[in-house]
């Protein structure tokens, strides 16, 4: 049986992600829920080492907020591959003990990211309330479940509403109704060509002009679509950046093979996977 | 007198650049503290409309963190220009109402980006804190003054800590040593040519293949150099981006005009403005 690894506790929306991925792949699959984003990462590579081998699934892109950095950041020095990814819609709401007037509510406890998402919401909803940050929506409603304080709320999903027994005051108060997020999946074996494959890879280039340009036309000439081009910094000096690309195909597609050859013949790059979308 | 809105309280990294700007320019200025990104933003535009003309200073991007998000998604419906930009060294303190060991911190105070700059540094030395969003580092710093409590602390800088009169129990917590953020100066008029111009602005390109690529291109052909390229959602759904671009040089020089013209012809793109750096 698979393990898989999520950020949790159950009813995160990476738990949802995480069963997505497990029906579609029509798989039998234990989720092991981790505090932290890096706690992911770090038993994603340790599993290799200890011979149990473990899949990860970890948010990497939000439709309002934009990239997860935390995500981004250690995609770096991943070790194995992106073996796929799952779009999740996503909707946010107020998770509290008991009924509450809005005006009322003293302290909210949410992740970083849902609050990017509602930050509006709550401004002209709850400006009053104390804004506490925790490592996950999920944890944030098991948070206020355990202190069993009636102005403490939570934003998190009607599944954790569910699983901890909690009265949903709002629903969906996320600022932007188009609101999802892409999660990709961590694996130590590389997957097959498909009908409609993405290859996401990271490279730096030298801070001298044209030298972005220069990478992209590698693609251009061999007819390689990009999908998406995201910049990191790289935490050296202000200016100094990683790329993150997304281009179309598989990387033992022979087009595909030969820019990636060029990309790595004229400054490198780091491949982190070819997975079907 | 020069009125410049920017972040406050007093003691803010906004603050401080908003100081080094005057002292640059020479100028006499009078700093207005707003409580957040957003209402200086909003209080630079209806400045114009009321005749009394404000200059704005809000951080855009960290060497650690990357985007200031808020700053630049209000770039994109931006009434005025860029019209200089200030680059600040950080380092994030950790104050204190009297001298308390580590482990005894119940509760820190701070912006989510300086959370996200001493990230490393909260998990190793105080795993054990909550971690409570305020709108600014001095507001943080103001905030345990006012409680009194010696296990609540901020995270701030040592600006901060003078004025608010409080203890200094570690220095430069920042996960990396070359921290630095980056402000821009927003103002209703457009910046001469100098010496050394850079040129910022926004675009976006149809989702289609090589979109993106052709736009870059025509930079190329006027020889004007790109310094950056950042992506960040529309919002309107996943995988749709706006592209910020700093180039070289002034917007009225010769081929910057010429490069500029042709893109306009092409899709169409928002100049932020043209500044001395």
């Amino acid at each position: 049986m698979i393990k898989l690894l999520c950020l949790g506790p159950k009813g995160s929306f990476s738990d949802m992600a995480a069963k997505q991925w497990v029906k579609k792949k029509e798989c039998e699959a234990e989720v092991q829920y981790r505090d932290a984003i890096d706690d992911v990462f770090d038993e994603f590579h340790s599993s290799e080492k200890n011979g149990i081998l473990k899949i990860g699934i970890v948010p990497i892109e939000n439709s309002v907020e934009g990239s997860v950095t935390n995500t981004i950041d250690r995609l770096i020095e991943l070790e194995g591959n992106i073996i796929g990814e799952v779009v999740l819609n996503i909707r946010q709401n107020l998770l509290a003990i008991k009924k509450i007037d809005l005006l009322d509510i003293k302290t909210i406890y949410s992740h970083p990211q849902a609050f990017a998402q509602t930050r509006g919401w709550i401004q002209k909803s709850c400006p009053q309330a104390t804004l506490i940050e925790v490592k996950s929506t999920s944890g944030a409603a098991k948070k206020i479940k355990e202190e069993n304080i009636s102005e403490n709320i939570a934003i998190a999903s009607l599944e954790a509403a569910n699983i901890f027994g909690l009265k949903v005051l709002r629903k969906s108060i996320n600022d932007f109704p188009n609101n999802q997020t892409r999660f990709i999946v961590l694996g130590h074996e590389q997957t097959p060509i498909t009908e409609r494959d993405k290859t996401s890879l990271v490279f730096s280039v030298k801070n001298k002009p044209g030298s972005l340009l220069k990478v992209l036309e590698i693609f251009d000439v061999y007819d390689v679509n990009i999908l998406k081009l995201e910049s990191r910094p790289t935490k050296k000096e202000l200016g100094s950046y990683h790329f993150f690309v997304d281009i179309e195909g598989h990387q033992h597609q022979e087009s595909i093979r030969d820019a990636l050859a060029l990309l790595k013949k004229k400054g490198g790059a780091k491949i982190l996977g070819s997975y079907s979308v």
